[in-house]
């Protein structure tokens, strides 16, 4: 089953070197009615990004003048190969949506100073359309464009202050991980299955770390290892910015 | 306000005339996962229907060697204009979306021969991207388009047999209802939250009826009210039938 | 299977026309504790109507002098042939209890005005005590009856002033359905399962719809049908209507 | 406030005596689908017990070859004086619902052999139509009828053995109370509330306790009222006892 | 099975007398953060109590100037034989763990002067971290020793008045039971599983009941029986308010 | 408020150096029902961890001969300094939970061959008795123990072969964070809010990662600080590997 990922040449499943990114593309302002939103798609994998700015806080940050950005993330049932059933209709929330929902909220915050927002909420949903891998990290990646884009029309509207910083950089997610030895960055979901080590970075524009969480899947993995898989996802950071910068200047 | 639906040469505010539909799109095999799927269009309102093929039946099915066709309708939270809170983090699934979800199924059930599914059920999802009113008529419209294509793989992949008739007609739907006295067809949101009578019709490609749902909003309605609305609704079907027809031939 | 229906003689099985409705009883005041309440029976289907009359309204009413009317709907675990498990240890309100509670709030909010009533909400509560067919159009029927009790009660406390025009009509509601063939009015159980066609129709006091509701269980139906059913229905309702106001000039 | 329970000719607000109950009413019966069914009154009291009797068990009785007897309670909505939110909606039974369902349930099973039942369970349903105090004991009482009945219609349909002793025994209950330094017997509503000490006591036909609850509502309670209690109790349990076996052979 | 349970020379298993108490130790002060905590252990059942000095009262009791107390049972998951599902995993609490919280409120509220504690809310937990039978009356034992801790606290930050008499008395609870005949107090896990009969006895320092609830587990017990089990019950209660008193004093 | 975390001698409030743990005590075998057990203490956090035995896996694996482990996480609500809301209370397992669970999950399979353990489950209980910084940290190391005893116990059952490797390495974990510009290891509560960099290590025993989740709670980090912070992990991961090799020698 080798064949699937990397043929003798180097080159993965569908082109690509180790290093390489899938086709990423980030089609801005999708919806008619969020005050900022983005389809972002790596290869196949598609998310909707939306931005409310809503009016007032949670309970506990209120009367403190600061604001506050959340993010919720789901998955349509047939976004994966195999129809799951739906969140709603299970009447709970699983573990991993939780996670993921909340590992966006927390790399959204870290480019944002809140204050700056009065007591409004930024709220992020994040929807996967299509599922093939890295769902999280396009999640991330996108929910920064809708988020600069709601921070505009905040600023527009005049609940944000004409001079204010509001966001202090930009950031964005990737994951890496090991297949059969190698490192290899923006894991498909052929891919991601096979990961003895997989991981997701999450970094800034300018080039530091949100968030590293690191999971053996397999084998427990080394420092060497976990150097490699830093490197290619610093690198890919880079590109992403570059493609966000893209968007917004459009 | 009243210039906001109809000016005073009779067309609504985005110039159509009473007896027009929006401009419908359907793009169908939107995602590369389902067996079928369609993203359909009713002017501003954006419905990702698929249909997912899956190997058994409800319990009270089981052993009887017929098949299921089911519906789930959600909504994503920024697909309207404000922000709706997530029913799967709220725990529940709501009436009216429990509504719309057994409405759909059963105007796809009208139109297929589940004894020829074998022991399968065809699981259609109604995903609301962005919401203009008719979200539940376009969700039909789309969700049959999603339905022939599952079939159709169903029969290529040998679970319906070959000469089966399996599907008996199309089915589709659309909203009408009385503005200002007048009865109009397929109500945006702005004209739905301001009709006196709201109706869905839900008819066959042949022409016949499968469900009709009128509420009076205001004030109740008289029998030739009723009649001029579904005089309107299967005018729409035509029209709406004719584009799905399209749809599965291209 | 076909005698159970309706014999050669054109009869049902219970000795009715088509036209007839089943005998039908209307026990108001039966609770002592409530506002307004009644005790209907259309046949063997048995539902027990109060109407509560309580302090404030929804909170997207809040503050707009205007009072609410709401309703839910039961059946308790052994009111059908076969016991269903209660929706309080399922821990979820069904579909189906959803779709009724609601058809039941909108037909009563269709001739009552509630700007008359204060910030008040009167709070609907139609149990199912046995169940054989039309368990909503008798529990629309009877609430209507409990609904003008609780506004007169509310007349007398004076939360409703003297002179408001409180109900601008009467509404009551009936089944019906084609059933080999042949409309009939006023289903039961063993009808309703065989029916081709089930309809629900809404009226007022005066003739006019309130909701009109018309599903194909089996094969579609067309413009004949429909006004067949649409001619029994409202005849039904001139009879329920009359019904209603010899229990309420008790 | 005193004088709402007892005058001084030492009679109750109603004009019992301490050690009388109110008006029993027992209807055997009264629904038409039910394997057993009684509708009891407790003066304004009113609670619905139907038993059901169906097949199967428990998962961890099964294959032991005995049934078993199960009880749920619940109350409608506006069967108290201030108006409840129904259980279905809150998503959850509440504390004092699943007490009451867990000692009706013990009650009966305390006067049923169930090995006698075959693998089959009747579950027992008490629905409160009007609550004025007692409900609990009322169920409870009411409940033996419904059973009765469901072992007979079983012996019938050949469940249980023509010659088999299902029912050991009868079994009532009825509460008890220091109100003012005075043990009464059947407390009603405005009884209740004002109780130092409030007890539950359930009786076997042939005068052994099945159970007792006595609960400190105010001051804790010693011995001789403790014995003052019980003795009432008892008297009563001889009353009810009677009632049920008169409607059990009408 | 008989010597499990007790020897020919009337000793327990556990070499106990009839009338005998297992080793009881109360750790008071256990937890670091709670304004008052007991680790409790009767025999091998172990429960930690806290008591939570919190702001506020119930929605009901707002405005009155009165305190609150609450208290909430669980059982970890493994402090059983056989492991149980977390009632937090399964979504919902249980009925017993619903009426031992209701009991333990209770029993502790019979000895407290709620208007001495301003509009403070004091919170009891108790979780049993190891059963054996009889957590729930160690339970309520090791609670009230958190309860006084916190009151003593509630008195020193000023909530309490100094003079108030906030515990009127004290408040200890045991097991009773009759196995194979034989009246025994403080039930382990192996006899409470046999016993005929079982009982639950709240008790005051002064010798009052608070509470009684006995349980015909399998035939019903008669009058000289119960007697029999309050007398035990009152002994072992005189006992576990010395050591109540005992573990307050160190 | 610098002075709280380390004084001018380098020092952290409480004494330690930064690259010291908490003193740490694992009382092994606490619970005399599980198959395996600790408690675990990392300064003031203490968490008691059971495993259990347990027949059968999860559907998904049920016939491919290999058993599982799985981990489930929870707080007693006065475990912290305020008093939390109990999740079987709030009816549903909240977001922080859910990630701790599935993270100890992971941690202990990286370790272990579930192929050795037949079609069984062991299930892990982690339940934070009290909290001080760390607990998720102290649950993994603790919790290894539990799971150690428990594999023994299925190999002396004879669940497990004698001979087989089930455990491949041991495994603990610890945090870190970057507190004032300075990396510190095994953060207590009073540090771990002050933390800008906060990450959770877990090694194995031979010194490989099995996760590790960098989160940057106020600037982000570069790649200095995470090789830092790395290297005091590593250190602290040898000292805990000693202390549980020592607890399960004694």
């Amino acid at each position: 089953m080798n064949a699937t990922i990397a043929d003798s040449s180097g080159l993965r499943a569908d082109g690509r070197t180790e290093s390489q990114l899938r086709p990423v593309t980030i089609e801005r302002n999708w919806s008619a009615q969020a005050e900022g939103s983005a389809l972002i798609s790596f290869g196949s994998t598609k998310v909707l990004c939306t931005a409310s700015f809503t009016n007032g806080v949670p309970r506990w940050l209120m009367g403190k003048g600061s604001g506050w950005v959340t993010a919720e993330y789901g998955m349509l049932p047939r976004s994966t190969n195999e129809r799951m059933d739906r969140e709603s209709v299970k009447g709970k929330v699983g573990g991993r949506t939780h996670e993921i929902s909340r590992l966006i909220g927390r790399s959204l915050r870290a480019v944002i100073d809140t204050r700056s927002l009065g007591e409004n909420t930024i709220k992020i949903d994040c929807d996967v359309l299509q599922a093939d891998g890295g769902t999280r990290t396009a999640a991330i990646t996108g929910a920064y464009v809708a988020l600069a884009d709601a921070v505009e029309w905040g600023r527009e509207k005049g609940f944000i202050a004409k001079k204010a910083v509001a966001l202090t950089d930009s950031v964005a997610a990737v994951s890496v991980g090991i297949i059969d030895g190698t490192p290899m960055l923006d894991l498909a979901y052929v891919e991601d299955v096979r990961a003895e080590t997989d991981m997701n970075i999450v970094v800034t524009g300018s080039g530091s770390f949100v968030e590293v969480q690191g999971t053996a899947e397999g084998a427990p993995f080394d420092r060497d290892e976990l150097n490699a898989l830093l490197d290619l996802g610093l690198a890919g950071g880079v590109d992403l910015t570059r493609l966000q910068r893209e968007a917004l200047a459009s």
